[in-house]
């Protein structure tokens, strides 16, 4: 069937199941109730302590679904201890259901090989998504938003029969957070609905200290066993390319432009709020943003992390009320955690659950994102590159665009001299309804169905170009970028946030 | 069919159903999985602002249940406010599903003698419960402490069809807490249960804040509708008669006694863990564990609430590490939990519920706690009063004494020249066998079970008498208390903490 953004999707996808197609943005509305997780138990006194390896002998049995946060990023050691263990006890069929895998995952390719894993529902961000695009994956992988991810556990569509949870403080009953200790990652809370749908979940630590241990952001009401390990995961690991703001002066020249249209748009003023993230331009973004609140002395409500130090700075300038946090994406702000008060650690369903009564991304004036292609239906892509090749996560990128009153897309014209700005996405990750306005290096685009911006932003002397001719522009200069060459096989399912399939993704030739 | 505790309980009680027998204080094992509430959807712009008719008007119908909190205690107005709109509009046959109702409750009644609440469950602090003791309810009231209630509506026990929150402070979406604005009643935590559950959520606030109000004890994801009123509850309303430290010199004795007992038990030093509570002689009792503390230079880990300003001026001298808060019962601990991060607001179920892996409770050295009466099996009745009249709900009273490794239960021997020490107890509200020790003014009793704490009390020299002995020493004082003289109709239901009927209470004759 043709969905919503016109891509061509079976009914059904072998290995997956029946097909919901996606239909727009907002088109499906839920019913029926949540899935109800089992009842707990347990008797005063008992002890929750346990080995890993000993948990895992007891609780994971082939073909069961395990679950891991990614806090950690590039630093995380929890996935492949957990899976070399359960190579070690001989358990096959696993499906892994990380919120986020990165290079330092590569060992998980190994335990694919051996049939240690047969599927893996998250994001792959690098090599285990270059290789699941070979075709390794006896499964098609399967692509969540983080608040996709949450909405799926709750509405039981994937059930998690074993979390693991690598938290940096934990009290010997499970009470669990990220920001103390001597390894922080920032808040544990993409771990949170695991803990709360999980048939049995174990917290992992390397700093066990006394009852109680708080903020609370793992309860020990949900946390079957506390287990003790040296290493969980190395901090510097969270830091990583992305976290640096752009020194190119054509990217922080699209970050300007990014700032010239907020302040046209109106929406800069006392009560803005905005969704910051990582990536070079909009670190830079963020940072520029700050210097105009100031300019201004205007007074936003909230910030929407992940965040940084660039968005600390405003907070602690007084430049905004408070900051939403999900994730932090580096040590000045797991510190700002632990000290501002106003610094608040929100879970994927508060910031983006569909399934709900609402989110944070819907309150934020204006978002800046990033992609990887965009094409000149204003469809975004940001998992795989031009070749074909599953590289990247969706992350929060379709939720943040289908809330914020004003959805920035910002890339380069080309990158590596490939266009950008393209006729067709190779992956439709965001519906083009979503995004409302495209800024390049060479120029600003806006969605056509949102006059109002266009209006706004040609009465502030803002050039406003025809997403078509930008993409002809970053063709006459690289030429038409080819195809890329695919087999029939579908290896990965891009969900839109709703649980609805949006894209597929298809085997690479060699 | 005898239960654990020797009480005769019929295998169904009309309007109740069939019973689930108590057994034993950890006998039940709960097995398959909690409620699966509904699930929710808002569009990005829905206005969520309704007016408090409307809300009913469109979502109350009869025979509905419909719940609320108790924070501000005896300054409630929305139960009463809601009602009479119910009551206006014609709604018959409701369940009334507070977590307690208090004496400015009594106009309740006229609507239950008007058919618009036909069933009652939750604690009846007063006149609400001597009417139901007379009759006036066609359905048994089913009794329950503050981590069943959580229990059961997690278990899908009890579905609650509309939410009805009093919220001090709240934005537009719903995020609220009871901490700030005007008139603050400390955590609105025991509602968090009826927000993450009830097919409607109505958050009702007197201080509509800007997006996004924090903390989010209760929140946007889950929250239907706000509704914005003049007056939700005067926090005067919170301190009570109960809430005066005693200045009977018999009861002092026994706040002193009881604090001599948990020196000689040997658990008073570093890590120490106590459950505070309301009560004059509770409050005694907290004063001089501080002082006690302060004297031996120990510091404690947590002082569970509800508290009060002589649990926080313990915390403010740095002698416990945190307050884990369930509700306030004093401006002071209100205050706290604004300006101190170590007054930690903790839902009911991480408190106390049964269905869980694990409670605050569990963890407590110490709990001292009231009684209106003690047989002398150990047995506590603290809902009904020796003339058989339903005047007191359970609090966390079984669920502490179930918990704390030393469950001392004070009281004087004879109260209004009534014996407080029985043969049996009018009404079994917890069970002998979780309750360790008994202070009176005339001496301590300790359970049998626990020759160890026999030991630790005589090595220190305190006397410890029988407590037969003590029950006959009141008998001979005031002569053995008449028994209430009642009828057949069981007019309510006491659930055990696992939601097992430990007790039932019969209508009494006029």
């Amino acid at each position: 069937m043709i969905n919503g953004v016109g891509r061509d999707i079976p009914d059904e996808i072998k290995g997956y199941g029946k097909v919901r197609h996606y239909k727009g943005a907002f088109e499906y509305v839920p019913t029926g109730n949540r899935y109800g997780p089992v009842k707990k138990f347990i008797k005063p006194g008992e002890d929750k302590i346990m080995t890993l390896r000993n948990v895992i002998k007891k609780y994971v049995k082939d073909g069961m679904t395990i679950s891991f946060h990614h806090a950690f990023r590039n630093g995380d050691v929890l996935v492949n201890r957990v899976l070399d263990i359960c190579s070690d006890l001989g358990i096959k069929n696993l499906r892994l259901f990380p919120s986020a895998l990165f290079p330092c995952h590569e060992p998980v390719i190994e335990h694919i090989k051996n049939g240690v894993v047969t599927r893996i529902e998250g994001s792959m961000n690098g090599p285990v998504g270059e290789a699941v695009s070979h075709g390794i994956l006896p499964y098609p992988a399967v692509l969540r938003s983080h608040g996709n991810r949450y909405r799926t556990v709750e509405a039981g569509e994937v059930h998690i029969d074993v979390a693991f949870i690598a938290a940096p403080t934990s009290d010997e009953y499970g009470n669990a957070n990220g920001i103390y200790g001597p390894t922080p990652c920032g808040p544990l809370i993409y771990s949170k609905v695991d803990s709360l749908y999980a048939d049995k979940v174990i917290v992992v630590t390397n700093n066990l200290v006394d009852y109680p241990a708080f903020p609370m952001t793992i309860k020990q009401t949900d946390v079957d066993h506390v287990v003790v390990e040296d290493n969980i995961g190395d901090p510097k690991g969270i830091v990583s390319g992305t976290l640096r703001i752009t020194r190119s002066p054509r990217r922080l020249k699209i970050a300007r432009t990014v700032v010239d249209v907020i302040r046209a748009s109106g929406v800069l003023k006392d009560g803005f709020s905005f969704q910051a993230g990582a990536g070079g331009i909009s670190l830079a973004v963020t940072k520029y943003l700050g210097e105009a609140m100031e300019e201004e002395d205007i007074v936003g409500s909230f910030g929407m992390g992940g965040s940084t130090r660039y968005l600390v700075d405003i907070l602690k300038k007084g430049r905004l009320r408070c900051i939403l946090e999900g994730q932090c994406f580096d040590e000045e702000a797991i510190k700002s955690l632990r000290e501002n008060p106003n610094h608040v650690i929100v879970d994927p369903s508060f910031y983006a659950n569909y399934n709900s009564r609402g989110n944070a991304v819907y309150k934020e004036d204006v978002a800046f994102l990033g992609a990887t292609e965009i094409d000149t239906k204003f469809n975004v892509n940001v998992n795989t590159h031009s070749d074909g090749l599953l590289l990247h996560g969706i992350g929060g990128h379709q939720d943040v665009a289908s809330g914020a009153r004003i959805c920035i897309i910002t890339a380069p014209l080309l990158r590596d001299r490939i266009p950008v700005i393209v006729k067709d996405v190779t992956t439709v990750t965001t519906p083009g309804e979503t995004v409302d306005v495209v800024v390049t290096d060479v120029g600003v685009a806006v969605n056509p169905r949102r006059k109002d911006l266009l209006e706004k932003l040609k009465a502030a002397d803002i050039e406003v170009r025809d997403i078509k001719e930008l993409q002809e522009e970053a063709y006459d200069i690289a030429g038409e970028p080819e195809k890329p060459e695919t087999k029939d096989r579908i290896i990965a399912v891009i969900q839109y946030r709703d649980g609805s399939v949006i894209d597929v993704v298809k085997e690479v030739k060699e």
